[in-house]
């Protein structure tokens, strides 16, 4: 298992300055942002002649990329298409959507180009509130959000077969699938087609009260990514916040927040385990959304976090 | 404290039936749907002169009315505007708001005529998905609705003021205010004017992970009505499906449902504590929404529950 | 759902004794044990013409016979086959394991004499120390249980297919099927034949750590009878004695104990939400075993405690 | 076991009248404070031939006495002999200890005259924050605290042997024996004579982080009276105000309170258990101090709460 | 954030080897015990011209002094004024108050001289045991504490003011500010003025239930000084000795005791993030009272367990 | 407190290889399984001759032996004496105890000639399952097993008396003394002779609920040795299997297994703490059973994670 990290949150440095302190951390993989506004890469460029000299780059700090993550273009769509996604293409729905699709093949083309096997993304949703059957045709329009995944991501995934990568869908709030069982649900709708897995990220299911262990069981080799991202239900404000805190992140009476790892509520030695157990072997990347911990403090608390919890090998012959 | 009952459960009863078996079950008031649909009440006949009928039918059964109760057009007043809402009237999204702002009106016009001195409802939410701050505009996008809930429900307040009716919001999923914060946030929008406060009711509360007990000592005089349901975290499928379930609620793998009152995870002692040390006094509603026991049922297990643990004294001289 | 009892706490009173007083306290219906030394039925003689009248006298008191029980002979087929059971049956292995079966046949035929449809038992095991797998060769012998159990309940199972009786294994230490995975094997091993189900009692679960809803919601229609019986984690005495406390059951410095429903570690609400999930509308059957409470006291205290726990009716129809 | 109840409580009306009320609302025993100030009983009328006609009046409601209590003398023998215990006699400490002493000898010889075989009190403490040991001379000053009340309490405890009478001790804040381990400490500076021993309250345990059962099962036989009172650790003000907050008993922001049986922490399933676990057979005697339900409200939830775990009679002779 | 030491605990080994000693494990800070008996400080000797050389000293080993502290010194001003303070100072209370107001204001100037802004001690308190308020007029007893800490600490902090230095006064059993509710009484006693605030320590709050995190966000920038101390409820021992158990530190059945850091019941990564939260960034100061472990042990434990925990620096841009 | 390790996990490498691969990794002593089949050690040897040159092969790698452990030998004595101990060797009851006992005595003889204090191992036990006491015989047969007991081991430990050693049974499943009430009344039954005493090992008291540290603290100096051994409920799985499951050691979905120090739900300074209460102060001897992490990987991890815990040196002079 390596440890990665996902780079995006080094937008303003530049990739080779980036890519060398990461490195020099311990970190083994980076998980680059996709999306227009990354700096760490421009896959246009990449397909256009320039990922021999990209994989150099990379390959000079000892390093390797473990995916492709485009989770603003892929929420284009299924959506949703009000406003709130006019920050990163401003259209008709139709055009997010064309727009959305697009730059998710774009993507997956990129990864080939690199030699990278997994795209990680979000799949969007059209309106996630309706979660909560209130009113009570929010049943059947949830339900419809299934269909319409598969009429849209049906023909991308395509592509990415095509293209021989993989999508992993980051189950997440404000996507069609959130938990345990839209996730499964998802998987059933595209009859279970290897292209669409998941990256795993413990976080999203603290909230929740949903055991990430249980996911990770249920799903196996369906885990194509994972994250290395903590959280923390935050006890002294629950009673008061909930879980469902809503505003900044950074507003210090939350009754939930991201945290680096090692200083939420994942059990990580539990994860670790479990994803050993389905044979999981490939990367944690670091994720850093933590509103108290400066980002290079995170990195740094992060690997010396979790170094040693790695398991270096699993028993393959019983001795006793 | 009284133990009163919403009735819109046996809308497929004529009023009197109703009355009859719950006034024999021992309920002491009644809350009464008020929106299109109900059987127990039209606001129209009430509104042309059959007030003194209405109330004396009431009254035969040796019951009062705790409060009208206008949940789902009072929904449309803020929204949601998409096809969600047009079970309850079909329309642009300013006909909504305008249809909805006169049917409460109209209620607190009723609640007037019957010398109900609360109306019980939902604002609405445009979007409530937006608690959740992604994509990061939601942040904006939520905290909007709190203008445009003023600029809505306070010229609907003016009314209520005008007509000497408290409007009592009840916080839920799907409206602007969800939790104790949100909650907070309305009551500072509206400088606290007296016509607004909340119908408490614990259940909401259970899957946020949010003390009920925290909401009673901190909103007190503002509580103008309760509700008296229970709610459960579902152990057995907790770990898989968390408290965000998805999906009918009768199924029977979801994570959280409402139970009977005495048959979920609300602390009834704590909470009629707390109710007593705020000299909350009014009426406790028993609302059924079990996916299991049979409303007849519930209603016969709440009354049976409940009756032993109201206080009917509070002590006020220390004797030691 | 009945409430019935399990009358053999009474076998120093005789039948109509115990008939009566059962009655009286509100009891439905009752479960007899079949096994010799049972002073409330003699299957031979019910065989021998016995029946009408023995089915009058129940009758009489209103009550119907849920179960003909027969835990003790039954143990014989399967063993343990060493002093232990000389108490039931003096005898070789061979010796004890044919009486066990004959009996076990005999108990079906005057069960269907008695138009009584379920039997429950033990099946027995040969050696259940076995479970812990050291040394490490116990893992085959316990394994091989499974064997000896189709080979020796097979022919028993088709005579109850014959009779139209339906077995019901309690699932219990010292028996091949103890916990909800065993419980799972032994159904697998003679191919989930339908004569073959379970007397479901939750009061085994709890000292393992095993929650009882999941074993009914799992095995659902495979449940033909229950017993309400609970038990308590001691908790003065677990930090000591730990669940697998040995000796006396009246030791009061043990760490697990059977008790009077109501006043053990189950939590009945949730029981019997979960059987009215998988619609199991037989009966509840009052097992007295608790060391501290009389039987008489015990009694009344189950009957008052369950009585409004019970669940008139579920819901068939959705009103909201 | 008898439920009865002290009727302190009940000090501005008529011995009586209170009778009357808690003989008729199920109460079998009354507990009489003895002390100057009682309206109950004088003491001093008992010694001078009043006692028949006592006896007379309590066994016309159908009751028992079962103990006289007297707390507030007893607390003067110990002190503390500052200014706070001259609400009860003003005087120097030698003349309080000489007051106490005398007035805890005539309790004595009225439970003797009345036939009470048991007066409850308190022994006091001269410095009761110094079992906190700092300043670290606090430990010295504490223990010494054990042979003052040798010194003291032994020739009343001689008394009390002529008389025939038991004193129980209620452990309790402010005494030298406050917890399990003083209270164990006392006996032993005593030589475990007979004459001392406990009127068991768990409510005082609660605070402490102690379980009740273990002080009942470590001290058995010592258990001359128990009192029936529940207390709260407050959930919604624990984290700010812990379980030691000071102030008014009815501040609604403390993190601890007295509360009426039931409404409580205390678990009286396993307490009443215990109890029968070491054959106590004597009184539950309630006491009202909750700061939210008037005392009469508290007089009939406590009973109709004890009434049905009350066990009537314990296994004497195993069936199984 | 500086991670220091309290050097009491080397007060047989002179000042040097004690610098020598704690630069090297890498402490960066010293606090120092003014009080009489102090090896490691003469404040009458700072006075009289030693400053300049007693700086030196600090700085040659790298560190800095955090605080001066005169815990026992201050306890003299408000008591206990019995014979538990004669071991700081014999005479009459009149003695003893004039005594510890004159050595706090030598304190102050001594700290003054040093550069060093902060005095941790403690204020005193005339009767601890009187805030559970039995006798009941402890309720005022205790309550006219607060008056006696204005008029008594009052003249000190106009010292303290002149001085230019604060006062942070550690909230501790036997004082009058023990817990959060009573802190907040002192602030608002004394107007809120700047000279006094407190001395965080964890470890005091364990046992008493409160949420150490809440007393940091509650006081924010109140807190002066913090001390590093863990404190660990004995759970084999709970149920028997409670959270107040007396006697010797050392006993091994008692219910609470001070740790090592990183030893106990602390959770410090909520600790250190939430004093994150409210921009404390001065010290954490190891306090050794563990019973256990040894003091040169505890202090290599110590820093090796929170120097990976300490925040090097915080999020002040948020990249997402 | 030394950290050892148990070598037979490298019982397919050589003596040599393996002392050279735990010393590397910082272990400071070893316990060498003595049973046939051991490749570390022949004690026929070892008795004719070899201990001098075994001793210097230890030596050379600055390591010492702790024990010599037998388990599987000494369970012969007390059996189980069916087909499951044929593999350790076949013979009629009889010949195993016989067998079993010279055994266990020539290992006594070794470890005197290797100057090795204590021999570990099981005693065994004629039937385990008798714990549970139904058959209700089994209560007797139970009991029986401590006659067999003194019987069979007296005339051993006799032997090792003889010798100088002493032998520490291992409390665990399958043996007479499995928890720690059984571990007293084989004390007992010894009348505590100090030949017998018990090699400490937590992870065998998690799945029964024990707290390991009760035993340390009821059996202080009787702790002859202790493994590091860390076991895990597995809460994923607990639901459904309890912590009684049965099958493979690596089947995935067990409720409990054995894990690497620190993966576990020992909580490790508690018990290091309680071992320095007692005074134990020899070693802490790592045993591998993890079915998920390799055996080297476990190595590394156990020894990295316990050295930082280990107590360097006790507190034996209050500073405070």
């Amino acid at each position: 298992m390596k440890i990665g990290i996902m780079t995006y949150m080094f937008n303003d440095w530049n990739l080779e300055k980036t890519l060398q302190y990461v490195s020099k951390l311990g970190y083994e993989a980076i998980e680059v942002a996709a999306w227009k506004g990354s700096n760490h890469i421009d896959i246009e460029k990449i397909l256009s002649g320039g990922a021999t000299e990209y994989k150099k780059t990379i390959q000079k700090y000892g390093l390797t990329i473990s995916a492709l993550s485009n989770h603003l273009e892929g929420q284009l769509v299924l959506g949703p298409h009000d406003e709130s996604t006019d920050i990163w293409f401003k259209g008709t729905p139709e055009e997010k959507i064309r727009y959305g699709t697009k730059r998710m093949e774009r993507t997956a083309e990129a990864a080939a180009a690199l030699d990278v096997p997994v795209v990680n993304g979000f799949t969007g949703c059209p309106n996630w509130s309706a979660w909560y059957i209130f009113p009570p045709t929010y049943k059947e329009i949830f339900e419809r959000g299934f269909e319409l995944f598969v009429e849209r991501w049906g023909p991308i995934l395509d592509f990415f077969a095509k293209m021989g990568i993989r999508f992993a869908h980051e189950v997440h709030p404000q996507e069609q699938a959130y938990n345990i069982e839209t996730a499964e649900m998802t998987l059933k709708a595209i009859n279970y087609r290897s292209e669409f897995g998941f990256n795993f990220d413990p976080s999203h299911f603290i909230w929740q009260g949903i055991d990430p262990v249980v996911f990770i069981k249920k799903f196996g080799n369906r885990i194509y990514h994972c994250h290395a991202k903590d959280a923390e239900v935050i006890r002294e404000n629950l009673q008061l916040a909930g879980v469902t805190s809503t505003g900044d992140w950074r507003r210090t009476d939350r009754g939930f927040r991201f945290r680096v790892v090692g200083w939420g509520d994942v059990n990580w030695r539990r994860i670790i385990t479990a994803l050993a157990e389905v044979h999981y072997d490939y990367v944690l990347s670091y994720e850093h959304e933590d509103p108290i911990i400066s980002r290079e403090d995170g990195c740094e608390k992060c690997i010396s976090f979790l170094k040693p919890l790695i398991i270096k090998s699993t028993l393959n012959k019983v001795w006793w």
